[in-house]
């Protein structure tokens, strides 16, 4: 049985295949030469923006949003023309007046807490305990992450509104006899409460790199202290996919993906047993491959968990070109560039 | 210093940023159903297509090609249009006639024979020593790789004519400390003679597996005998890349990836010491790693073995999203779908 559907579950969205309107966001409009896209905004947003321009007009202050005519656009990208071409007639981006990090930073602040604070709009995504009061960076290229290219940080909660990618990070922790630690999410979590997860799992806060962010989540959902993991804990790599929430919202997605081996002789030792913390995992069970297989094509992972997971066997040699007919459109899915990244 | 570049040597060409004319080329036209693209005719092949059916006919013989206009195309699926529409207005299949692989493999094999023996057209491709005298499969899917789903075999040389996917197998044997076994390539290769090269590393003919084709350039490149290898030999996924060459023939590829790590203690056993066997390789070198990047940054690689040590190095950890920049892009191109699989 081919694994394929598991990648279908987070892989679910291609701008070329979508009949809605997406407009595109870029840090400047119009775009500089060579500037990417960094998110998409869908027609409710876009309104909800000319909108907040025109109170904040009202209020006589500055606009913070720059919406123009996709005009000068086409000229200058055939490649996002070409996706976007009979969808979207205009474009975002900041106003020019906010060229720092910091001022885009402060200004999406304003405007989401107000959302935020009225329930109004999008209420279902960031109000109530929606809001995770977490910042998350928004790079000028999704594909070049880095401190300094750095473009504005805003509320977690929020960031499906703008369709602009999110890091995190997952690792899967096993044995030499290739049984894995696999946490069930709290019910009460958010989302997808009550589902199967990677041992440890959480998303990059601004201010961390993806390798500390690893190891402070290992403590926090696992009770896996730092001295314990760092000398085990392997960079392999990562995955990255489009996903589209049931209501339409736009989460593309990067997952750096780590191992952890656990020493020989070190299986039934408290330091390498995984057990819940902040509350975020329920339990802990450690299961054999073919198990978390079934558990996979059953659906009970949350879905880029089960991705995760596809990815490992992949790489640990139990997906292969002879059992799994669809590895190679797997492998493509699982490192997708969104589109225009 | 970003690795990139390694990347862009292999993932070359783009079919949305060609300039020149590109015709697909399917199994049947007009396409069937989702019936995908598998391979890419540049004008100077399309014209012989169309002589070499001339002069079929001219002999009374029936024609093998069906050159039609692609307009049905256009109407079926914009994905395609977006892609050619500019470029092409022919689409080539085969006569309906030759409705079986067999059949198929026959017709494609008088005709690359001819131009074989009369070192015209392409010479330069398929006259002389550049006839490797070794089928290759093509498959009616090219992310679909099963004995099923063949659609012809033909001769390896010819295969950058036609713009059709290639398979191949790459092993990286390896030591706990990490050094690898690199060959150097024999001066007298058709292709990158001299350069360095994966420690085995060959393409999958028809007939055989992937893992099956792995385990037997082992004994013939390196002097590996199957008993030794397959205790050890692990399955670790595919790259696929899109490489053009300098006279612009196009050969997208996909090579399994497999690793090898020499069991601890063997390190100087006479058993997993690579040798030169079918005189493809002409001496091993173990290399550590810091070694390897210099000589890959240096181009002393084979462009694609470049990338598979690429790929090996982010799986093991050693390209991480903390040393290099261009982690995300590196791995989406490495993972390519071609632009129509």
């Amino acid at each position: 049985m081919t694994l394929l559907p598991i990648v279908y579950a987070c892989d679910n969205f291609q701008i070329q295949a979508s009949s809605e309107s997406l407009t595109p966001f870029y840090v400047h409009v119009p775009p500089r030469p060579n500037e990417p896209i960094i998110g998409l905004l869908r027609d409710s947003i876009l309104r909800e923006l000319e909108n907040y321009n025109e109170s904040l007009t009202s209020e006589g202050l500055e606009p913070i949003w720059n919406i123009i005519s996709s005009d000068p656009l086409r000229e200058t990208s055939s490649r996002v023309a070409g996706a976007f071409g009979k969808n979207s007639t205009k474009m975002v981006g900041f106003s020019s007046s906010l060229s720092t990090p910091e001022s885009r930073s402060e200004a999406i602040k304003v405007m989401c807490e107000r959302w935020h604070r009225t329930a109004a709009p999008f209420g279902d995504l960031i109000a109530g305990k929606m809001w995770r009061n977490e910042l998350y960076p928004i790079y000028s290229h999704p594909f070049v992450v880095d401190a300094s290219t750095e473009a504005f940080a805003m509320e977690r909660a929020a960031t499906p509104l703008f369709g602009v990618v999110t890091y995190g990070v997952h690792l899967t922790m096993y044995t030499s006899d290739y049984r894995i630690w696999i946490p069930r999410r709290a019910k009460t979590k958010q989302t997808f409460g009550g589902m199967l997860d990677n041992t440890v799992a959480g998303g990059i806060p601004r201010g961390y790199t993806a390798y500390d962010s690893m190891v402070k989540e290992c403590m926090e959902e696992a009770s896996l202290p730092e001295h314990v993991v760092t000398p085990h804990i392997k960079p392999a790599g990562a995955v990255s996919y489009f996903y589209q929430t049931k209501k339409g919202w736009l989460q593309p997605e990067v997952e750096y993906v780590y191992d952890l081996l656990v020493p020989a002789g070190q299986e039934d030792s408290v330091d390498f047993t995984p057990k819940p913390f902040d509350g975020e995992a329920e339990s802990f069970d450690l299961l054999p491959m073919d198990v978390v297989r079934e558990k996979m094509l059953a659906g009970e992972f949350k879905p880029n968990c089960a991705l995760v997971v596809l990815d490992f066997m992949v790489r640990h040699g139990f997906v292969t070109a002879e059992n799994e007919p669809n590895l190679l459109e797997i492998l493509s899915r699982m490192h997708g560039s969104f589109g225009y990244a």
